[in-house]
């Protein structure tokens, strides 16, 4: 059911890489709710060329960018305002990745270098696509702008690795910049703390499975899924959230807030 | 403008004293969206009439109740039922009231009997709604329950005395009762931190007036009205937040993530 | 081994029921740490009559007080400075009840009697310790007040019941009443949060001994004993810690910060 | 007064600068204490020559490292067994500096190169201080790790800049390393949130002295100082706090959990 809460909006999506990404979800339900948008990801990533259906089915054109250039970034607002008639009013960075994690490397034994390539793509990236998008002025007064995030940023999970340290920061990039942008042209930036997720970007972490079950058997209402993830962010573009910003908001079923599941204490209750 | 976010839905709305009432404005707005609901308030706070003129534009029926009474709030949810023909979708909670800050008492001389007074009129009176509706079977599944609530749940305003106190419990009962729910029926729980509002609860308080400008400042977007928060419980209530529960939910412009602001720093600069 | 950190100090101890109360152990340590102070309890928990053996190894005098009864705490502060010479340095309020958790109510069947039981006994009794003392001018400046409570206060362990609730109108008392007391008297309050105990307490919730090991399980320190908590307690009484007030402050082997352990995720594999 | 909290504690101090300096304030009372050390700093903070009076009243050896050099940092380590004769049981991490802050960029003109630097000075040398800690197996069971941070990791403030977002990493490092190495050698790692002090590094930053004055009026007990913030260091590297960990502790006054005080309200009144 759609209700044409982004009806006349326009927008930048980061992010969608199949079917199952969060970012996916976005752009067609955006679509559905009226909105027009540019697509964007890493030239890498596009290689693998599904990105080319979701822009067909959302009349949406894609413009590569590399998360960490602020030329491409520069383009990538230049262009999106040039096809779509003007600034834009919502943006979603769903952008991260480390190469500790996909090397198995373990939190005691991280390679620095990788270590500065998951902060500057997953965090520092956030403030590029904030910085860059002042100066150029790129962002509708009373425009929202939204970042995926996990918990790890909040409490520890050890699989999550540097990534951990990357979202703490990219949820300290909000705040920061969510006070200036709101300032200076009523610019919310908010970021949606997600449940554990079957994406791409889910399926790499080694321990990933078993804590989707952790979390599932947690979560009152179990893991929310990335389409319900999709409808959240919607509400977030929408001007029904107009005073909104600089928050950190979970979406995970209740799972933030639960302590222990009567599930969980049941397998673990000790033999008599 | 209405998208029809609530079509079909049916609810519950307490609270609602006069125009400028948070929950006056969610009634509006919610019979704009398409729900039809029931009115509810204390009999003592009805006497004064207005909430007549709101039943009229919403086309709802008024049920007095008491908070504090289980038989009230039995007969709240039956009536409601009987009234809208089958279980509600949507509760709002937006009951407070301290008779030590009515009085002017300071939170050092607290009078005993009036504390325990907050605390059931301002607190306790959630968990009634939300058991009540249990035992009598009266929420949808997927249904959504939202109380107001205020940040000195979080950190001490002195002048909201021993409603900070009921705040933080109010809270916590929507932690303790969100996962309850959400296990039973999958009914989701969350509470809303509003930004100081001109409401006639907020008029009642001794220094409002202040802290009302000191939030202003500090605020990137400014306080958040009262229209713009109804805007925002209204997306609890739809189905684009299914999986939001056991939050706490800063509606605030950016008040709570802002340590001090350009605008106060400016106001206190040491003379040179 | 003992450092003499209390050297000096006056105190007042509640809620040792047995060698295997966190204030017992609090009591022993203040003695070896040079404070003299008294004891203090229910006079329906000290039938019991243990604290008798606590009271001749710490040569402090026991004065039973209702912490319901403004009167009974009057009484107490009246009678410690009688004792002790002086006004007091230290205070430890470790008192809570539910007789909802005791009888086995679940959170969706709470009796509101005893809800109002819990939230005097456990929440509301400490108002009334500062209260009074403030009022009896019964703390020296830069004394230190602490209240014992747990992490049920920001997340949900269903088996704690409305001791959630109380635990969090107990932190909300502690930084509403250290802003007013530190001002005062630059007395400060803090709660310490502390990891699943077995004490009688403890012992008395159903599903315990379940939570106890995955608590374990889940902290990599492992859950924190009673006589660490003890130690903990004495350094916020100390002269070391006289800026740090209005906190709630985890002792709890980093369970709190943890959002699941290898072990748990080891635990709950998925079948292959 | 001294009460042998760190007899024959061995530890390393890095960040004393002169003698505003809390690292240095620290560096004194642990002498006073009863531990040995050795002090740290960068070549080039070195070269001011201050630290030497330091060393000599602690009686310590000067060992320069680049906290960035994970070169350096071995050895670190390596000379401070060798001069203390064995493992170490406290470290401090007292480290920052944003080149973005100190020529007065603002957030939305960030230097990226100044950033990644910031970010490396100032939370990534933290992971390095751990991660080389471990490989050489350097710190006792039972340690006690801690760096300084600021609140500006929880909210904004906008003067801060991008240290906000490193500090914001600084304190996930802290979790996250707090998790492994409490698993592995039941290390704890902590972080002090200290008011606004009045250090070289507190100078540097453009309306600082405005924010000291602000904070000042917020905290009821008044920004808290150097001294204090040395004694409070010393009791997390004592045996009293053996099973707190992972968390990030408040030394403010009680700034951090006040919304607004008093003071500010009456500066701020509305002309009537």
């Amino acid at each position: 059911m759609a209700y044409g809460l982004l009806k006349g909006k326009k927008g930048i999506i980061s992010g969608a890489l199949d079917e199952n990404s969060i970012a996916w979800k976005v752009a067609l339900k955006a679509k559905e709710e009226g909105a027009i948008f540019t697509l964007t990801n890493a030239p890498i990533a596009m290689r693998m060329g599904e990105i080319n259906k979701l822009a067909e089915a959302c009349e949406a054109e894609i413009i590569p960018a590399d998360a960490t250039s602020v030329e491409d970034i520069e383009n990538l607002y230049a262009k999106s305002m040039d096809i779509l008639g003007g600034k834009v009013d919502f943006v979603l960075h769903s952008i991260g990745m480390s190469p500790n994690v996909r090397k198995g490397r373990a939190y005691g034994d991280l390679n620095y270098d990788f270590y500065k390539q998951s902060v500057d793509i997953s965090a520092m990236s956030f403030h590029k696509f904030l910085q860059t998008a002042e100066k150029m002025n790129a962002i509708n007064e009373w425009g929202s702008v939204v970042a995926l995030t996990y918990m790890a940023a909040q409490r520890t999970f050890s699989f999550y690795s540097d990534m951990a340290d990357a979202k703490a920061m990219l949820e300290s990039i909000a705040r920061s910049y969510g006070y200036r942008y709101g300032k200076l042209k009523n610019v919310r930036v908010n970021t949606v703390s997600q449940s554990p997720t079957k994406t791409r970007a889910g399926g790499g972490i080694a321990g990933f499975d078993s804590f989707y079950e952790f979390a599932e058997k947690m979560s009152p209402l179990g893991n929310a899924s990335a389409d319900a993830c999709a409808d959240y962010v919607l509400t977030l573009f929408s001007d029904l959230t107009k005073m909104v910003t600089m928050q950190n908001l979970f979406h995970d079923g209740g799972y933030s807030m639960t302590g222990v599941s009567a599930e969980l204490l049941e397998m673990i209750k000790p033999a008599e």
